[in-house]
């Protein structure tokens, strides 16, 4: 049996930490950490859509994806000093977008935008699972805040999304890898899943051996477990209420 | 039972077309045609490797996707001319590379770099399956260059590559998605397998509606039957001698 | 006497090949070829014009060339990916669209804009010849769309351009050289001119060599010449009824 | 009496903690505070020099400094994405850079680079100034770090940093300011100085009406002060052992 | 006694000469000379402010700076060549910027905009400096423009500003360094004051060895006495009629 | 008779003067004024030549053109500021270093690089052609420079260039067009020759009308006689002992 550097079952997630309002300005903000991760998320509020949308009643929600030039083992260059959005970091910004769009009711929302900066502090494994995980709370939080000023015109929240990573190491389907996991992978699939258990994205990689579908069904079915117990984490935090 | 703007039957890819040596500078060319769709695909090799992988004995295999400013319905701007490639552009450049490294040996190649040139001269929807599957065939002409030049150090190609898009358009699942289904779809599943019928890359967005394991799975039996139909159209194209 | 690689006379252009309506969004679109060089022109009708140019009545052509990475023998890198674009480039750009402009009544096309897309697929030298040749009947189906919709003011097509490299190589002048001919010209002059036999630009350079008037009438008798068998391909293609 | 928006005497620091270790990657990591000013600071080392510097057997040492979009009380956009950095990010980050190669002897650090990376996390004025009082922290374990492993040609350090910002607001001299002063200020001084109580820095700006001699004397006076105090608390921050 | 490299007095100026009205076309332009620092400063007008401003009934006053490549002894590259505008030249073209802002009364100025290019065709140290004090020239011909039709809603100039280097080299306080002394020098002081000899902007900077409080008395001493003389400068300037 | 704004006869140039070594440092520099068009160019000598020639025994010449923003009648954009530069730049950047190089031997010349570069101070028309025939001058001075320090493999300098522009304007062809000529002008063509008499660059292009065979017979004509005129204008120059 594979035993993983940290001791954890194969079908176990990180500690995961959600903390709320880590921000004074932002109209929701979370904190949240998947083992040694951290990423940083704001949900901005703004009045009005972007120029192709106005006019139309419907909102919008978009997110950037970004990491600290230091989060990582080696420290890599700013992508504002190169004067370009690499392509990963541009790949990851549209899969947060996509996801979070999917739970929302564009015409509830109203005619707001709400950005979603997901800055990643410390990277070891699983940012941009996170980045989502924690991106959809700090959404909710943004969406009360609109309710409270009695500026939605409806619920536009129609779920929650939780995300999670799985991968193939060593032969071996395992739930949330870390860094050294991820980068050993033969497989990694990432799984992003609305509260009540529907798919909402699945990118699956061949990062070295190409898989069969039974593979496949294994790494799904982790996936889909581990979301679940994403989502508990979720609403718990939520429901804390003097945050 | 729902007709498609076309005629075709649900499981019916569009008509396929693969013509060989479109250029006559490059050491590998493809035009591929899915339908209307029409990419062409430039195999460009050099001796020598990435700074960061010089003296490992290995090769390198990459990738560029781009589109045409009048590919599409309406003009859309030049890359170059906004000074910033998009992240479309970027995810789909990405994707191809990937799909083609999970099929090569890198030690067999030897020190050598292919980069593959995705240019869609006509966009009508499945631009990065159709870039996937012509690229497989103008890299396998490109390692045969080599080959025949014993610039090689082993046999690198372990298999083909192959990808076609699936989709549910007004709740039914269908294959090679042409782009008013594309626009109109509530599922949108990219496939890459290997030859041999591994998959090598699943990327499935729920554009409007998330989706359940089951419409999932049936969703990837058919995109199971277009890549291996289209492995068949590769394989009849690179038997052709004369070429 | 001097003999041309494929055994050409002095005076005598490649085989040209004007093939309209390549693609099938575009208002007007033709595939361009001298010889080897292969040219794609797409012509985009948009109603309005720039800005600065708003209220006066008067409509804009403007003209923007590219050249796909391995049009040529060697693979050259993507202005999108440097992000910026090249000298040559905005030089051969300009040209294109003054080009086009000498022979366009601004009051007659009224507030529409038509931008000309000239993407290179293959070099093999006279690539901005081949480009303006090509363009001018992918402007002309633009402007019969134009007409078609009743969109027009008046007649905004004064006359056709056609344009043909003459060149100086081993002493002896030439008409409509291919790469390795101007790679080693002495001379290289660019002519446009209209299809009624006026001169549009003129652009010599003197690469290795000055030269004297006495060459320099040579040579302008040579383009003129082949401008004039230009025009006349160009009155066939655009006489051919069904395209 | 001026009274200031949070009670504080006009001579008085905000609450300031210096937090060391806040990543697990960096050489040397601090998360300043100066009251709801948050700033991240990481130190990160590598062998060898920049070009220009090479063979020169001395060090170098720069800085980066950044603030995350979300940072200020309205979302401002990011400069990666903008492609470009602006001129008040260039400014700081140039004195952060400055104010800390004041203090370093590049013989005795030998041929090894300090890059520190400012990134603010929440804005609440004075970020600059709490970026440099963090930043010496965190090179003064960056340092350690080199030490330990024996990586050094003597002590490097010759004095440690500290920075703080002094104004007239409604025209009262007072140390420390927040955003709100910081914006209604006639006079902003920002005062960098050595553990030892000499100027590495004095830049100082009538955003309104210029001062005289005499304020001057009032705000350097301030300043010195402030300085002197942070001095202490850094000494603390890096007495603790365990850390 | 320090002599210096010119046999100047260490309070001496160098010769200061402000050619009036160099160019034909702007509003105001100054050719400033310290010694053989050249910097050419056009004032230009326009009719409104920035969209951030509109309907204020206030105007605005901006600056920006750049050298020509060869200003200096080695040529260095264009910025306009690199894409991008180094932090240097950012830095001094805020300081310009800010310090004619601190003598105009924007509401008298009204909804105007007068942008100060400040182009250093030849570098000999203090080319900020001389900048600031040419560009307060070419500020008064700006707004005498104005006035001459009718175009302003008061007096917009408060007052005059004057700028200066000074620092210590080899232990002494000199006044106006030219290059060789500035690249030598321990501190570097820039003081901008106005004509009626206030401060407006102390920009100081400890390039090797820290200072202290009295060696900063003594450098603002001699800025204090070199602004007032270049303001006598100014005057004159200003007051020959026929310019 | 046309009679000329400035009252010049059809076939006169503009008061020419070129003023040497205007630059203290540079190895060149020429300040070269057609009227009111005054252009600064500087020759910058360096050992060595680019990557792509290093080892050939061949030396280098290219030039760069810029303007400064208020050089024209309204300011326009800093390059460096928009981060790219304009098509028209490039375009005489290079037709400036095309024309140098036709009478540069570059073996003569030896691993040599100069680099003209010509910034235009003040605009009114032919400030391409005013830059060529100054950086001429500054080009023989860049290699005297050379020759005096016995870094020359022979003579470089086969040859002088000088340049001019012609046009038609309301139907009459005349020489060197000021800017309110040049914006009205039918056709406007630009001559740059040796002053032996050959053509090195011819650039003729009809604004308005397309011209024939002897309109551009007189137009050669004019530009004949004019740049014989400016090539004694810089023998004289050139001939000035002591400057």
């Amino acid at each position: 049996m594979t035993s993983r550097a940290d001791g954890r079952a194969l079908d176990q997630l990180r500690p995961v930490r959600i903390t709320r309002n880590w921000l004074d300005h932002a109209e929701g903000s979370v904190l949240v950490e998947f083992g040694a991760t951290r990423v940083l998320v704001a949900a901005s509020v703004t009045e009005g859509v972007p120029r192709w949308r106005k006019g139309s009643g419907l909102g919008w929600v978009t997110a950037e994806y970004a990491m600290l030039p230091r989060a990582t083992h080696d420290r890599s260059g700013r992508e504002s000093v190169k004067g370009k959005i690499g392509g990963r970091t541009h790949e990851i910004s549209r899969l947060i977008g996509r996801s979070l769009r999917a739970v929302i009711d564009y015409k509830a929302l109203g005619e707001n935008t709400i950005v979603l900066d997901c800055d990643v502090l410390q990277a070891d494994g699983g940012t941009r699972t996170a980045a989502i995980t924690g991106a959809s709370v700090a959404l909710a939080d943004a969406v009360s805040w609109l309710r409270e000023r009695n500026a939605l015109a409806g619920e536009p929240l129609k779920d929650s999304v939780a995300a999670v990573s799985v991968g193939i190491v060593g032969g071996t389907p395992m739930l949330d890898l870390c860094y050294t996991e991820d980068s050993g992978a033969d497989v990694d699939l990432n799984v992003v899943m609305t509260g009540s258990g529907k798919f909402v994205e699945i990118q699956g990689t061949a990062e070295a051996d190409p898989f069969d579908r039974d593979l496949l069904n294994q790494l799904l079915d982790l996936g889909v477990t581990g979301c679940a117990e994403l989502t508990g984490i979720q609403q718990v935090a939520l429901s804390a209420s003097d945050q």
